[in-house]
């Protein structure tokens, strides 16, 4: 139960790399060299199980955790009780955070896990197909969160769904001229953009089902802290009809919304009405009406899917629910006069 | 000069370690032993600055940053400041979350940086002679924030007179009746505790000089979250005679304070002022004072002290000033009626 990758490669007429990704499924390979593989491992009694073949090459019980930024509240907490879980089974951590794009390419391209970690969780970033080769190719075993593959266990949220409920809400309160504040996608940066991306779709079908004119003056994209949040709220309070209520992607931002609402003096909700998304645990402190889309939970199940892997369990894609938390910031708008 | 560390250990007959801690200056080597392997180092033409020992061993250009905790506000801006400056001088960043006591000491008693990293950051911990010794005998650079020792680089904060000040405020505004809220030194954390029981050593000095009795059970303690601060908060509402306000040691503590006081209808500051301590995002936000203790800078400074040692440069021992911000949850206390 000791044959090297080496040697079923040798057999096989075929490089480490493509025996490592023929006997994980994942994609990239023909299934005549899948079936030489195959047939090659079962010869020399090779196992493809990552806990198998670590017993043979020397483990190094420790897992990486890949982000795109570290200083903010959802990444802390996701990363926070990821490290919790894999510590309780007896994993160390190694934290990356990739915050340009030339830190990203060298991560990929070179061997920087090699002999380090023995798999590792990639958060949001949407990593490509070349890249997540890379990595299986390097024997990481590897869990996502925020974003999918074919072949690799993930952990994700309906955010286009989560966006059209959000603004549902807004629309049975009565509101008609609802804003959408987001995050900008940065070329810069590494965020990926999927998720806000598809909050913004979800914001846009339901104003269209609920047969509202589609306005992209009522669109505030910015970057994704207080400061974004309240430019993005100060272009829509010089409008030339101001929105009444907003449906703000992130709670960092929707923060800075607050801010600047109420220096402009306005009663919230009745003046205007604030939905945020995360459920970020000051929301509560200020009130914040919001999407919770079970972040400490979605860390906990990033850890627990790369925990399978790793024992040569099926890789799972979970979905993990978004609810609307309703709290002090939404209402009906005021009646006019 | 590229005498391996091992023949001047020979030549001065004593182990590599001592080599490392003689001419790193660190305590617990005697002079004449100091002396002895500082003439083998001379004749060989040994350096011991690790920039030139890394050109002969090999550098990783990879650092590590050693935190008690990541999900912290304080930490997620600290890392995230010291990693830009650290990748703006070429170096990967490793990160290291030491939650649990076993971790730690798996952490200093093993070789978890060896080969990994040049050097290493570690933020608050109050590491030991014993645990500093053993990361400078793994060649490693050593840089601490939030602490201090002899012979190494550090970025700190005076929080005993930082603590004196912010409650001297309080007591200019006429308070006379002022608790203490603060973060409990939990046995199983590795937060060290000092810089909490500085504030709190501060509080009762600024007491003492006003010529106000201590009260042990104006002295809430509890963990340092949303939650802990609203759990000492809730203490205070039910004592014989509730304080008029309160110098809350973290801003995610004083949040916590703000949401019980707003939930027990009182007004802020007319009726209870509260005064935090961090200068945290949101501060702003929910309109905190508190004490600004240039958190960003002092993770960038962090950074820069490491990378001075890696550079052969002696290592620097830095104070950052911390000064109060007035916003609007401190007022003088309502008159009696």
């Amino acid at each position: 139960m000791t044959a090297s990758v080496e040697a079923v490669a040798a057999m096989a007429g075929v490089s480490v790399s493509t025996v490592s990704r023929a006997l994980r499924a994942v994609p990239g390979v023909s299934a005549t060299t899948r079936k030489r593989v195959q047939d090659a491992a079962r010869e020399l009694g090779y196992s493809a199980s990552p806990a198998a073949s670590r017993l043979a090459t020397g483990r190094t019980r420790a897992v990486g955790i890949v982000v795109p930024v570290l200083a903010k509240w959802f990444f802390g907490k996701v990363i926070s009780e990821a490290a919790r879980t894999l510590r309780e089974a007896g994993f160390d951590v190694l934290l990356f955070e990739l915050a340009t794009r030339a830190q990203r390419e060298r991560f990929f391209a070179g061997a920087q896990l090699h002999g380090r970690t023995d798999g590792v969780i990639i958060m949001a970033l949407q990593p490509t197909g070349d890249e997540l080769e890379s990595l299986v190719s390097q024997g990481q075993a590897v869990a996502l969160l925020g974003a999918e593959a074919p072949g690799i266990g993930s952990v994700s949220v309906d955010n286009f769904s989560a966006g059209r409920a959000a603004v549902r809400h807004l629309l049975n309160l009565g509101h008609e001229r609802i804003a959408f504040i987001g995050i900008r996608d940065d070329e810069r940066s590494n965020l990926g953009g999927v998720p806000p991306r598809q909050r913004l779709l979800g914001y846009r079908e339901a104003l269209s089902e609920a047969g509202l004119p589609e306005d992209s003056t009522l669109e505030q994209l910015d970057e994704n802290s207080v400061a974004g949040g309240a430019a993005a709220m100060s272009r829509l309070l010089v409008a030339e009809q101001v929105p009444t209520a907003a449906f703000v992607a992130s709670d960092e931002m929707a923060f800075g919304v607050l801010k600047i609402l109420r220096k402009a003096g306005l009663d919230i909700p009745r003046d205007f009405s604030v939905l945020g998304f995360d459920n970020h645990e000051l929301s509560d402190v200020v009130d914040l009406t919001t999407m919770d889309h079970e972040v400490a939970e979605q860390g906990q199940s990033a850890a627990r899917i790369l925990l399978d892997v790793l024992d040569g369990r099926a890789p799972a894609a979970l979905g993990h629910p978004v609810r609307l938390v309703v709290r002090g910031t939404t209402g009906p708008p005021r009646a006019l006069p």
